[in-house]
């Protein structure tokens, strides 16, 4: 089968946005074994939609559209492609409703009703992020796709709607599984798995996102079952290769693992942040059910703060400054002393712009973490580039959740009671 | 003039790497003014490529070719621009220096040597970033500019070679403003701009994306000041007719609105979370500078962390629940009260999965703003769909900041001291 990608949007003519939702449907379809030849990207402009499309027709099998499915003007892919061919626009009635239930009997406008209309003989893919459903509608023997523009409205219907239709239509099922790591740099974790890299199925594919390095394995099979049995070697055989840089699998996050750690181990942790202002206490509360792991975060971002709430000795800050191993322990044992929790968890550092010198540079991070008895320490070096404020807080974040995880993991868990 | 870019590149077609090289040089023909219509993305393969560049050889006068000047066999470009434009190869002696100098005396191989042929009559682009230069070549009356794939090689020949090249060649400009809203949905906004959204220049587009809405103000023009003469009105008249939805223009965020709006009535805030964990501090400190306004944010995720480091009574957490306006006021005024700033904001709520009920169900937050005389309450009604745990927090913690936002908005600005 041979397949071509159509993104639509004159943001992407301008250069606004880059191009995100070609790569995640590219992927999609590579993972289903479908060929793709060409992806174009035109604007909000109905003809030259419909020239792309009947180009596309006259020579793929499947055309993915994405974008222009919302409410405004310039939102044309269904109009366009029911003009193509030769097809009306019909009101879908479940559509309608969840629409109507989504303004809450404020009244709906034309263009918001659009969204609820797709080319006659359509199947309705549900968009469970956003208002605008997608479409896939057959057309003498080919198929065409239509999907929402925003990346976060486009992967889930992909993977949950578009994925399983289409690997009925073709062969099979692709099973996908991903191996999670931190602390590995990409091009590291390639050498690592080298050996293992050209397998065809399943397929390795290591990519890096947010400071963190992913190992990508896809079977495909039959069935499900079958698929996880060619994974389950695979799997174990780069978690073997990548060793304790990995921390989970799948939908996990740091911080999922952190909590579920905690759980496990009935403990309570605690934060005390500067310079993250808040985001490893963001992070751990994301996870569902972590109330019953986290109940006190202190931002204490003003040296006042952390003297008057974690009775740090105000001679420690004069004497090391805020960022130093001295004053990363007086917080996590204030934060620990003050809740009354298991573990406190501290950082302090310089995420800049300003703040930084040769002594102490943008980026130097200090963390502790403090048990009731003991106090790891560690420490976040600067990158010879400074690489944003942000950047350095997200890293820092991160630090934080893996010295917790590697902390948690060889701790014993307790017998049920 | 109209441009056409091909990006080439089998990595691209399965999604191992997302196109920003598209998304680079469509930045740079919109603020050369030129238009561009089409973006296509093809493999590795001659006869794709031959194809492609003759269909954007019949409708566009400029064409920019991305990826396929390097020394592998699939590097293809030069050699099918050559065979489409009937032209021959010629190798450019002073590229082949460069060569020579950069394999220090090492044997160059034939592969290699590819990289100093290009098209009979072009002009050579210098890559100061990597081995393969680019070119122009001019025929017909049309221009092709080939360049090399990575970003990191394209990016500074674009800037520093084809830039200057354009402009000689072209004319104009194109500037882009954007308009920042919060609490106004796309198809509300789109209605009350709807007199003025089909204007040509400027162009005027609503977009929405993490909950807040954006309208897009674009004009082109032969200088930059032309263009801001021709944005000014429509700029001026888009922030009337969304009123005091809109919160800022450009790369302002709420959270650096609220900051600056802090600095300039030199007043201090300080919060309180229970449900968004830390997120509304972690948006607030991640603006430089946000120490100036920002001292202390507690996390208090459970009740006892409430009672004990916000001073709320127990009979109070007892008598209406921890998500409540009681509460949310409570807060607010404790955290006024702890950190001694003029200002203390709370958020109270259920972010689910768990914790909702028929009285309360998840969705449901409570806001409290206390300035030391007065207690301002708002409160986040839940969705029909519960959108998921970080939808909802996200939302909150942009709702507490429009909520600070409009309170400091019509408080007079201090004179300077």
């Amino acid at each position: 089968m041979n397949a071509e990608i159509i993104t639509t949007g004159t943001e992407l003519l301008l250069g606004h946005v880059i191009n995100t939702d070609a790569a995640i449907i590219a992927r999609e379809l590579a993972a289903q074994g479908i060929n793709l030849f060409f992806i174009h990207t035109v604007g909000d402009n109905a003809e030259r939609i419909e020239k792309t499309l009947t180009d596309a027709l006259s020579r793929s099998d499947l055309i993915l559209i994405s974008g222009g499915l919302g409410p405004t003007p310039d939102d044309l892919t269904c109009e366009v492609v029911a003009k193509t061919l030769g097809k009306k626009l019909y009101t879908d009635e479940n559509s309608l409703k969840k629409l109507e239930k989504y303004f809450q009997g404020r009244p709906i406008s034309a263009n918001q009703i659009k969204q609820a209309q797709f080319p006659e003989g359509s199947i309705i893919l549900n968009n469970a992020h956003g208002t605008a459903p997608g479409c896939i509608v057959e057309w003498a023997g080919k198929t065409i796709i239509m999907l929402p523009g925003p990346p976060s409205e486009l992967a889930p219907m992909l993977e949950n709607e578009v994925r399983p239709w289409l690997a009925r239509k073709n062969c099979g099922v692709i099973v996908t599984h991903i191996i999670r790591t931190f602390g590995i740099g990409e091009g590291d974790a390639a050498v690592k798995i080298d050996s293992i890299l050209n397998s065809a199925n399943p397929t390795i594919a290591p990519y890096a996102a947010d400071g963190e390095m992913f190992v990508k394995i896809t079977a495909r099979a039959d069935n499900d079952l079958n698929a996880e049995k060619l994974l389950k070697p695979v799997i174990n055989e780069v978690e073997n290769l990548l060793e304790d840089y990995c921390y989970g699998r799948d939908s996990d996050t740091l911080a999922s693992k952190v909590v579920s750690l905690l759980k496990e181990r009935r403990l309570m942790l605690a934060s005390a942040e500067s310079c993250t202002g808040g985001w490893l206490a963001q992070q751990i509360t994301s996870c569902a059910g972590s109330s019953a792991v986290f109940q006190l975060g202190i931002v204490s971002y003003a040296n006042s703060a952390k003297e008057k709430i974690l009775s740090i000795p105000n001679n420690i800050l004069e004497k090391y400054g805020a960022v130093s191993f001295e004053t990363a322990e007086y917080m996590a044992k204030g934060i620990h002393n003050l809740s009354g929790s298991n573990l406190g968890i501290s950082i302090t550092g310089i995420a800049g712009p300003d703040g930084g010198s040769m002594e102490k540079p943008l980026g130097l991070v200090y963390f502790c973490l403090y048990d009731g008895k003991q106090s790891i320490m560690t420490k976040m070096e600067p990158r010879p580039i400074w690489p944003g404020r942000d950047k350095i807080r997200l890293k820092a974040v991160k630090t934080a959740l893996d010295m917790i995880r590697r902390y948690l993991t060889v701790l014993p868990i307790p017998d049920k009671y």
